[in-house]
């Protein structure tokens, strides 16, 4: 399966505002200060640790932002294994230019890259299973859109993009709108035909309740592995599945291995943990 | 020391930002499917988790912007510690709109309280001393103003805000220019009377290069405990001195008991864990 | 069924655009130049022909943003039947400012209404059977949140907001994948869980490749009657069934009378006429 | 008369915005999971039916936004008249690109040309006079620009842009104001040497008092041929003339015949039909 | 004869950006740090030089987005006249806020009152004569429909606000269209009807063959009065004239004598030096 | 000391606003209506009066953004002192795109270039002492950065960019905070360590006070030039020296010989005259 890229159109917008929020209103004042506007100079971008890049894109479009002149050899992109040591690229080009690029280029790229390499461990960790990890809606406020493909070049899935892409029937909507039976058939009214419903459960009389309004998909939530394999078996492929709750790639296996279609965790997006991606000089060229 | 809250104007564009990612084009179809738009609820904001608080203005303005009709009565403002369970603040109105802005409203607030309960673990951690734990420009595209404010909110100093604020010669800067003795006497000679300069060192052998330029602060990177107290003692107060590289609440002390003046942590604001906070139905109102 | 109400948050740039757009570099030079600042008018918005209306926030709010002392009663709101002559609301304030909001506002309201008023004469026209009237993504670029919403208010449902929330595998799509099976393979083994497939066919013999595939749904592409009849009786509820080709008030009962699900019509957004709706003065007040 | 082009700094924010709206957060689903990210195609931009094209550089740059590697050879530019089957442009490149841009491109093209057919049928209907046919300032919000460039693709003359750039003084400003004399008479003091003034009128009696002040150009409004005729002999070449209501192709030789300047119509911007042109599959390349 | 306001919607945007630029990413820091946030305080606007005063309305706007807890009793308005020393306004509110507001509120409070008293002497030199003082589109790039505004406010006229209001034939024009004759003819025969065309000539001989061409105004380019004299009786009234090179408070009258329309004078919103006004403390409230 | 030229991605913004506000909605209809679109030109950029020039990246991006086949030979860059007659650069390509951006061209250039030069001036007046002329905040809302810049370009050093890159406690700080020795002290407690004070004193007085908290720097504002010299003997290298109030070519060399460290002028940046650079016809090319 291969990862589809971003179209430029989605990520340059995003990138030019991180440039301008770090250059502020005077500028690079060190690079500008230092360093010869002649000088150029090739840097590698190497991996620190080893995890699973992506957002190469980000990282090339800041360069190319500041400084046209400045090319990018790019050697492993995303969706790739990386070990400590290895080089993603060569960046080649004005040296003002790579040093005031630089910070952007890595803090988009480490981010993105943590994100896939959370995702890939947990894809891993349950690839003896047909089940899948995926993401929520709890991303980074401007990112979600990249965070949602940083979680596919890791090899996760995604779940709704927004407000608006499905039907998510949550506790507090329960609460409100009085039970789980007037909010499924109240939205298969509404909805377009394009959209599918899924409900959220936390035990099992819930869980039946909802299976009696046919949902498309089931969230069920904060559920031990036993509890979970009973879901599964009650359900009986009549709805897809979702497990959520305290998903690592410690508990994940056994989560997987009740039959469960997805595994949801919020944590891949909003708490990541960067992937360590550094700039290092090679030489003036 | 009382925390300065950021101005609106600096805050709104953000969540509006926020919001309308979420409600992409077709808006909250569960809330409006499901919610009777005249439903009126009370909901509990609430910590599920040791921590402190940051960014209750941003939430507080995602529920104002989707419905003015929403009112907050704040019990705990940003930069108090609160214990699971504690009720950040109560939110009553309509039913839906509340609904709609709960997962942004949480975003926000979980991501700027992650960050500022890092950096309180770290600042109690070194207490005893004189030392302060700042961040870097290592932040999230988009969000670097309010991660340094949650910075702030946790109890810690910031760094630089951008490439133009101050001069920090860095390992590739030196590379380039030829030296520390180059880098820093053209930046003295190009840059305002505000503007301070720091060089990063990763010897003693630098220290000593540097020093005899007077730069305004000193960043020693990656240097044991032992490397750090013989700096300080080279150093003398002679310039500000920073210590980078593998800082968390464990090693923390240590370094701060070197003398040193500040701890840089790039993870508080690239890294730190969301706190967990929740949004619980009270009742309809 | 009631009609919910899009957020202000997602109306308000779109009328501050349009506004904007009137008023060029300076202003509206004609009130200001002929009207008394003081003056103070009672006008009434007026339906000049029958229809449907839609998007009385659009047009209250292009009042506000110009002069927040202007006060709109509104009789009649969105989703309403409206006969010549009626008055769907009373708007008072200072004069200057009602004309130089209304053509802005009666734009959006003639535009938003003549989409519903389109929409509510086909949805009249098939009410006595299952099938619903729905929309495209050939709508005007930039309001195509607000122009489905008008397709709600008429009665209509809504089809795909854009690229991104559902799989609609077309002709072209299928020319270029090699086929009807590749294809429906391809995207479901790519696509998140509440991702939903429909394809598009245009003879028995592509329904029956189709159906093969089991996509959620299946569009029927300029069949007649006849031959939708049969392809409905094929299908069997195996597929949501959407009828799209010439579809207008008069040969909507015949297809809808096939036993189709949808009936779908690009020019309800992009081609239909404008609903008229006038502005009349009705003293100073 | 050539037809000048509007300069691409106009068109682009629309094209780009309008391209962003279809993509979403997700981009185009559909081709990322069908289409090899390898595959070329060629495809033909062809009318299905008789009308006058414009808008060719917005279809143009939506392409290019989404993939520079995508070519255009244009064989029919704007203004020009099509029959159905005319090839308007040859569009090769990668299949992906062309698929994820079509809609977009398609949208803004046929709203164009529609605008630009009906404006020709009316010009070609008065082609024996010399009366002109003009629009109006009821436009697509956010599109006005580019819709009155249409009208000029179409043969047609524009009228005013905006509030800003001309006065004209309409029904309710005169009954605000007390009277087409001291509207008129403020408006010439205020206003800038290179603006003109237009007044409507209702009646001859209105024509008269607004005659003895001297307007540039006087609005007819809404009047039978045979009046019109003779508030032409009465405004005897002292100012230009202007005819509005319900002008159409059949309607429109009668009123051009009573020797007025120019005929004015809201719908050729608000409500005419979109001209029907689609993208063929040529093969791949 | 009154001047109108901006509507708010124009102005508003132009605040906030000026606003965000000065706050930068951290807001003001010395307020934040010194004054305490409950401290409130009474300012006084006032005039340090004898001017007229233009854009009141900005500066309330930035005190107002700042903290809509300041409140402004304004004193005298837009288009007054002021002494030194006189209070054109009292603010009073939080300090902090007022301090933190306050000089982007001077910025343009200074720029526009310069425009307008610049302004102001010209309309004062030539008040005994017909003629009319008139700006150019030589603005400061993002601020012309405020720079033309405050022309208005210091009794001027306002000349074309872009390219796109009116026809100026330039001498670049004439040189490279091939002579004032085919020059105003092709834009006669392409100009909407409620557009205006001016020629600027540099000679008699040249007014002479523009003449004969019908424009609506002649641009009489640096000629002396005696030359200006001549051109006017040329014209005897078959063009509004207008003068410029070099108009000063000293050269107006003489030129303004020649019976001349208008003068016109770039400067006045390019150099045009800002009036003095500055913000008094009056106490704590 | 070299210029470092300020990054695309800044200037660009600026300059694409500037070009939009000129063409409104209609273009440049004069060039439109009268140039062919075939023809091509070469004109040259020449000044017509002493002085230094700054800006010709805004005026080289206005061109290319009209129209990509503008090519520009420069001959003179940013900072270089011109006289009347230097030709700047040569402008070729089509003669409609060089018309049509003409004027931003100029007015950014003029704006710009007035500043360098009006800086230069002081510069140059006080080149025998080691004093430099520095700007303020007081500039043109929306430009500051290219306001600073064209500070650099004529020889001068920058002030604060904003109200967060330094502290500056001015008289009214002082008056709200009750005195010099808090406002010092609270802002030293909470800044970054890469912030600098700076303090504004009017008396011999609050200087010693000032002193005696240790500032960065102090503003000496509005003291003769006996009171400055006494000033700076007492600081005697403890801060950096700022003297401002009335500096011009004229006052400014008996400032600079006071020994003091800056001299600033708030009228550099909002009240220097533009400098008067034309664009002449050269040929059709």
């Amino acid at each position: 399966m291969t990862l589809s890229k971003l179209p430029e159109i989605m990520i340059e917008p995003c990138v030019r505002a991180a440039l301008l929020e770090d250059l502020g209103r005077a500028g690079d004042i060190t690079s500008d200060a230092i360093i010869d506007p002649a000088a150029t100079a090739t840097v590698a971008l190497a991996a620190r640790e080893p995890g699973v890049i992506a957002g190469l894109d980000f990282s090339r479009i800041a360069f190319r932002l500041i400084d046209p002149a400045i090319t990018l050899r790019i050697h492993l992109d995303d969706g790739t294994k990386v070990a400590p040591g290895d080089v993603i690229a060569h960046i080649t080009g004005p040296a003002r230019g790579i040093l005031t690029a630089e910070r952007v280029a890595l803090n988009f790229l480490g981010h993105f890259s943590g994100i896939a390499t959370a995702t890939a461990a947990i894809a891993a960790s349950i690839a003896h299973t047909k089940a899948k990890i995926t993401c929520t809606r709890k991303t980074t406020p401007g990112l979600r859109f990249a965070e949602k493909y940083a979680v596919r070049a890791g090899g996760g899935a995604n779940h709704r993009f927004g407000l608006d892409d499905a039907i998510l029937i949550k506790d507090n909507h329960i609460a409100i709108a009085g039970g789980i039976a007037p909010a499924i058939s109240r939205a298969r009214e509404r909805i377009g035909h394009l959209v599918k419903i899924e409900v959220e459960v936390d035990t099992l009389e819930q869980l039946e309740e909802a299976l009696a309004h046919q949902p498309d998909a089931i969230l069920l939530d904060n559920m031990t592995p036993a509890t979970l394999r009973e879901a599964v078996r009650l359900i009986a492929g009549r709805a897809i599945t979702e497990a959520s709750g305290r998903i690592t790639a410690q508990t994940a296996p056994e989560i997987a291995e009740t039959g469960i279609d997805l595994l949801s965790a919020g944590w891949l997006t909003h708490s990541a943990r960067v992937l360590d991606i550094g700039l290092d000089f090679v030489g003036v060229s």
